[in-house]
């Protein structure tokens, strides 16, 4: 592929949402189902501001806690003060996949740049990244807060346009996110999608450029294009 | 309250998308959880091309047929063409609930305008709305289709407003999805949430002006605005 730069997706993609689990024990009998409940509405909260436009627009600090509150009335917890807050200081350390320290240091020195484009709030990437030690690897954290909207909006797209000077077609996109692959190839990017999970291929009519499991795969396909050992289905 | 029009929401307002279930039986044993998925994935799919712009526009029936299609691949379905069609028409002849058209009657008896204003594509509408016998109640059936996008878009609430060249303050804007009344309620219209399921309020920072259990109590509550028995939570 030999692109320019490479963006990163921050949650899903480089961290591990299901680690925020651990700061929930102690307030449910089922961290899981209540993280995975909070993640689903807190992207549907993101989509419905975006949409609803500038008057809609809080950041995804408030927009995380807005979906936990709800997701906790759902499973009808009863929480103190401190278990939320605890429960949402989880985004703040949430745990980089086993797979990322070594892939981004293999980039580096591969020479590419490497940035993270996401709808975190500026100090919660902050705040992951260098809990992750992982400071030192990115160029850049961009986030949609400089734009008020939120993915898959193009005008948060354009943002590592605009930060490298780059055109999207010279840089790799590499989201878990099959919603955000989607957006970042309609954009304009090439578009890895990272499909941990083994999920259906999204049907959104812009299907990534090439599929991979995990980040491991990730310089080897930058590097040598016929490495690509699963090219994208047809939609 | 005294609107000069009463436009209402079609799919979970008027219809209830639980009844597709109906056209599921036979192609899979728990026709309730494909329907809750299906019809989950397809609001996530709108809500998704709308804010990819006008180049991930397609319409709702489209939109239906993907959601579907994913939906059917998490379960592992194995479908034939006939299996998928019936299922897909299902939409066709979706059932309004018991109280609609009871109500709507009322509320033309008092001259109220009444419209439609829903994601569906003009041939879904119409044929709901025939197939429930409900055609002569409404003066309009409004698809976003006019404007290639989805809700919560402001340009989708502003068809109401050059339907009826009257501004959305004067009509009232009646919906069973959170996230509808709240895009509602940001354009500028009054907004009644018919939160039929008891679902918790949604965290969007739009309250509705009233909610109600069904549509059941519309009429009195149009008429007189000191029968608002629940008054929107604060937010």
């Amino acid at each position: 592929m030999n692109p320019r730069a490479v963006i990163f997706d921050a949650y899903g993609t480089l961290f591990d949402v299901a680690s925020i689990a651990e700061a929930c024990v102690g307030i449910t009998s089922d961290p899981a189902r209540l993280v995975a409940l909070w993640r689903a509405k807190q992207l549907e909260y993101s989509f419905l501001r975006a949409l609803i436009g500038p008057a809609g627009y809080v950041d995804f600090w408030q927009v995380t806690a807005d979906a936990f509150d709800f997701a906790a009335q759902v499973l009808d917890l009863s929480l103190s003060e401190g278990d939320r807050r605890r429960a949402l200081e989880g985004w703040l350390h949430v745990r980089p996949y086993a797979e990322v320290s070594a892939a981004l240091e293999r980039l580096a020195r591969d020479g590419r740049a490497c940035l993270i484009l996401s709808n975190g709030s500026p100090f919660m990437l902050d705040a992951a990244v260098s809990a992750a030690g992982l400071a030192d690897r990115f160029t850049a954290v961009l986030s949609v807060d400089a734009v008020h909207t939120y993915k898959p909006h193009p005008r948060v797209y354009q943002l590592a346009v605009d930060a490298l000077g780059v055109p999207a077609e010279e840089q790799l996109f590499v989201s878990s996110n099959g919603w955000d692959a989607a957006g970042a190839r309609a954009f304009g990017y090439r578009v890895v999608w990272v499909n941990r999970a083994g999920a259906p291929t999204e049907r959104l009519g812009f299907p990534p450029d090439a599929t991979v499991s995990d980040l491991s795969a990730l310089p080897l396909l930058v590097d040598h294009p016929q490495t690509e050992a699963r090219p994208a289905e047809p939609y």
